[in-house]
């Protein structure tokens, strides 16, 4: 790559990664990740991680949208990709922004459109889990958390608009694994 | 910019752009546009648009998502640099994918939080428009369309999942600017 350097470019109003040379600017956009909460009979899809970062722990099957693909399509081709599952989506559970690393998470709630499911390539292993045996001490990132949690809050309920990032008192209590809930109606 | 090539990155599954000198590969991914439709006693604020694509035509506050920002931030920001508007988002309306060009927008709905407004530098102008009298010959994009008939749907109501793309038809029935609804109740 070439030495980019930050410069703030003509009409612009903040610094962006600029080619010295032709002036052609790199412009850095948050991305998206695509990704689910799977369930069957109240057991929850999720994934150990053959890859790193996090190798080992567990994660929903999600990942980053491609070009040319709906988010909707992103989110069905990373079940198949990672978890071997055709799945059948009812809408979006959440909306969240990892803003540090510029990242946004679009996660829906689906079932199986299918009865199978294997690992592929990036799982070590697939399994669904009852709420009460996931295993909330080797999950890989927080929002996978935030999903769960999510997801058990809307269980057998009309979605609602998409929850937006928690505040940091709701992540922490979702971090200590309690569920920061009411208790639920029947899963 | 160094001449890149289509190839297939080790352990990855589709072409990416790649340098032939040093292997960087650029990933290319969707990017994101945060958005809101902005109502005041059922009138909503449109921008009428200072720079192309689309000059003179009318859009929603609405923009690229930058780095480290939430999805939340970035629409507050959009409002602000297009209308000069201080919004208070109420939840998300929409998320659409434009495939084709590589996009996903997050819609809000939002509420004033100052009465006032005013052109930003991208904007020729900025109006609150009843539904009736919207312009609906002139303006800018498809998804203003959608997001414009999905506020109207929601009008009066809780915010329930965010809606995905239309189907074709009703897509073709708002580019007519016919409402593809049930008549709705008062706005």
């Amino acid at each position: 790559m070439p030495d980019f350097v930050r410069r703030v470019p003509p009409g612009d109003d903040r610094e962006r990664l600029t080619c010295p040379d032709c002036g052609f600017v790199a412009y850095e956009n948050p991305k998206i990740v695509v990704g689910s909460v799977v369930s069957e009979g109240g057991r929850i899809l999720l994934c150990r991680r053959a890859i790193e970062p996090r190798r080992g722990f567990w994660t929903l099957p999600a990942g980053y949208m491609e070009m040319a693909e709906t988010v909707e399509e992103g989110a069905r081709r990373e079940a198949w990709e990672e978890a071997r599952a055709r799945i059948e989506l009812e809408g979006i559970l959440a909306v969240y922004s990892v803003a540090r690393i510029g990242q946004v998470q679009v996660i829906f709630r689906a079932g199986f459109a299918e009865p199978d499911f294997a690992a592929g390539p990036e799982s070590l292993e697939v399994r669904l889990f009852a709420w009460e045996e996931i295993p909330w001490d080797d999950i890989a990132f927080p929002t996978v958390h935030w999903s769960l949690h999510r997801w058990r809050e809307m269980a057998g309920r009309p979605l609602g608009a998409p929850a937006g990032n928690p505040t940091e008192a709701e992540a922490a209590a979702m971090r200590r694994n309690a569920t920061p809930l009411d208790p639920q109606p029947g899963l």
